[in-house]
């Protein structure tokens, strides 16, 4: 067994700081007096008093980093431990929340995938509301950090990938991290004080537009209404669009061009197959939807922006039941959820540089096929690619496939029909949001599921919010014996 | 551009043996007096005759075999070319049967698919019911030895790991492939008849044995009614369960064990892992069928045993609406029917070495992640895999999911709800026979969709049966560069 006070420590601050977050919304509730009473001090006083014991009771540890099993254990425990006490509120708050609701919605809200057990969401108190936001604000920059300075290290999913970035932090994750943090955080605040601008300027009033500027950068879906962003038709949904896109792209490219240098951005491989896939599938949607439902041209143009971008990115608004747009829509949609944005945004799901990884694969083993004596040696964004990170990809790519079918298969154990027991298996395990069918589709939501289901679905997004295989290699012997 | 003569003769060949056993339907209609009237002599000479110009007009060729190009035409042309001489009975002679119907069902046959267009099947003439038997009874046989002597060379989805069978073919694809096809011949015959006279002992009369022993060691599923096999319960539920798993077995473990020695089959791992999985499920459905649904302990287990492995087989028989059962078999069945059966039987979809050795490079990604510098070998059925294997096998996996999601939205931009859009890309594409849904589910056929749809369905049968590799890289231009 290895030494797990690093990992405590680690969590134990970061309890901390979740708690003392929570006297945000504690003093909203105070100066609007909208009733949330004082559910939110004593949530913070438990998890502060949890925290900080954790953090004291681990902090005699000399060892100056983490190693490979504490680096993992440390990407899934948080994801893990920030849950269980950032539901309290809800717990404690909520009117008729089970715990199973609680946790859901704090796991919704901390893995950004933003489906939602509540409902007349209205009728919340406001300091509610804003902590719903807050989670996804908080879970969004967490999994960028997580993202760029854990797993390229722990070879998750072809992440290593990314390694090449000058964050090789084996050994010294901690200080490394705190940097990356530093500058990705800055950039992080930056959007979200243009997106909450922009959302102003458009006449979204500033409390929603404060909460829906956190959930649109941290992709994740949460709204102030059960209506999602129905409430909010027109120019808000362009504002939406462009911010959920900005939201998709990698953040060290936004650190490198406040460095000076755009060009990283411009000539990101990723960034241009995200955004050709984007425009190609919002143009797609569009002509349909002029061609087969004779919508006009540009709310025809709109509402696809909107909602490709938001399920495209995993974010998870609607604006529109896009479920009577007919069969077309319904499928592409469901597909276009498992692409998802860039490694190192906002995003989850499958990612694009997956996919191009893929092709870049499937081509070599023809031309292998081809000429059998051939060396084909595979390139991305110009560089040459190992086969450990192509087939690194391929496995997450099959066992997110397989995820999704046993997920599917103990949903539909616990009653859920075939389309919401697949779709809702998809959006969770991509981090989307909205699933199909009546139920937990766009103008449903997951407060009906029994408690059962809403515990598989709940680990169903952790497993995808942490790319499967840093939750997986937690489940087999050797990493214990380390 | 190489030399197509040698593809051309074979193929001709293949066309002249197909005219020639029109004939046996054509003579079951005049001694029967059903009504078949002469399209089956029609068509025998349309065939004969095209057949016979082709082989005639590629004679010349000197060269003593094919080389690999010319091996992947042979593959691909000899499925798509027979199908549409095949179909001509049915357009020429099936009630309003449109050439779209004819080639759907043709193609459906010569695949093992099963799927039907026809309705009201036990109004047809006895020799179009044979000739829809004895189609997949030509395509069972003919998948076993492209399996056996065309895909290891081909080195398609993993497939060169059964090069070690000692089949090496290349340049001298055709004498093996006789060879083979000899062996196999004789065994599948052998199955054949075994399997008419257990039809006839326990009860069923002669004409259906004869067709469903056909279309049963094919893994095909046509029946003579559209009761499909409800017509049949109890005993013959139990013959047709054990025939269907003898016919998902590896052929060449039986021509191993007609020559002596039944080690092979009984130290198979690919037949291990099927039967395990086999017996699983079939225990998990009879257990969920008597405590959810109430049902009766034998039924139970005869129903669970029989269409559990219809749908693992890819057989495609049902007899009774298993939709009824509820969500969890729904689910579950949708998912099984992507396992499949052994590699070298008459099954198709993913088939079950592929999981085996995707299962074995997930556990080496893991090993790899614990000790960066160790050095793992993949080893199945106690013998080293390289890598290259378990990336075809990889990209197999990748390019299923990938067809399957590209399939289920075309259906569904031609106006497929999601169910059987889904389920109809998955059934054609792993070669199954029903889908899910109201329209194409156990209870219904494929007749209602449009012709898109089911020119659509047909391209997916035919790459599902030729492993997808095989036909998408006769798209590729280095292909045709040679």
């Amino acid at each position: 067994m290895f030494d797990l006070r690093p990992v405590g420590y680690v969590i134990g601050l970061l309890l901390v700081a979740l708690g003392a977050t929570m006297f945000i919304p504690w003093g909203v509730d105070i100066i609007w007096e909208t009733g949330g009473g004082g559910t939110f001090a004593v949530s913070a006083m438990i998890t502060i008093l949890f925290g900080g014991s954790m953090a004291l009771a681990s902090a005699n540890s000399r060892s100056p980093g983490l190693n490979l099993q504490q680096a993992f254990l440390l990407t899934v425990m948080s994801w893990t431990a920030l849950p269980v006490f950032a539901s309290l509120p809800f717990w404690l708050g909520a009117p008729n929340a089970s715990y199973t609701d609680a946790f859901f919605e704090a796991v919704s809200g901390m893995t950004t995938t933003g489906s939602t057990v509540f409902s007349n969401l209205e009728d919340l108190p406001l300091g509610t509301l804003l902590w719903r936001g807050m989670m996804q604000w908080f879970g969004g920059v967490g999994i960028i950090v997580v993202a760029m300075a854990f797993l390229p290290t722990l070879k998750v999913g072809g992440m290593q990938l990314f390694r090449s970035e000058g964050f090789d932090t084996l050994g010294k994750v901690l200080p490394r991290a705190g940097e990356i943090a530093g500058s990705i955080s800055i950039i992080y605040l930056a959007l979200t004080a243009a997106c909450l601008l922009a959302y102003s300027l458009v006449g979204i009033g500033f409390f929603d537009a404060l909460v829906l500027s956190m959930t649109t950068i941290a992709t994740g879906g949460f709204a102030n209404t059960d209506a999602s962003f129905a409430a909010f038709s027109g120019l808000p949904e362009y504002v939406s669009a462009l911010f959920m896109l900005l939201a998709s792209l990698p953040f060290i490219r936004y650190v490198q061009m406040m460095r000076g240098s755009a060009q990283p951005l411009l000539h990101d491989s990723q960034v241009r197959a995200f955004l050709i896939t984007a425009v190609a599938l919002i143009l797609t949607i569009t002509f349909y939807r002029m061609l087969a439902n004779g919508a006009h041209g540009e709310a025809a143009f709109r509402e696809s922006l909107f909602n490709v971008t938001s399920i495209l990115s995993g974010t998870g608004y609607a604006s529109v039941d896009y479920q009577l747009w007919g069969p077309f829509p319904v499928v592409l949609f469901f597909m276009l959820g498992l692409v998802g944005g860039c490694a190192g945004s906002t995003c989850c799901s499958i990612k694009i540089f997956r996919f191009q990884l893929l092709f870049i694969s499937i081509k070599q083993q023809i031309k292998r096929i081809h000429s059998p004596h051939g060396v084909f040696g595979a390139r991305y964004a110009g560089r040459p690619v190992g086969e450990d990170v192509i087939s690194s990809v391929m496995a997450f790519f099959v066992m997110f496939f397989l995820s999704l079918g046993l997920i599917s298969v103990v949903l539909s154990l616990l009653g859920l029909d075939f389309i919401t027991a697949v779709s809702g298996a998809a959006t969770a395990l991509a981090n989307i949001g909205p699933g199909l069918g009546p139920e937990i589709g766009p103008a449903g939501n997951f407060g009906g599921l029994s408690d059962a289901a809403k515990w598989v679905l709940s680990f169903a997004m952790l497993i995808g919010r942490l790319e499967l295989v840093a939750v997986l290699i937690l489940f087999t012997p050797g990493f214990w014996r380390g």
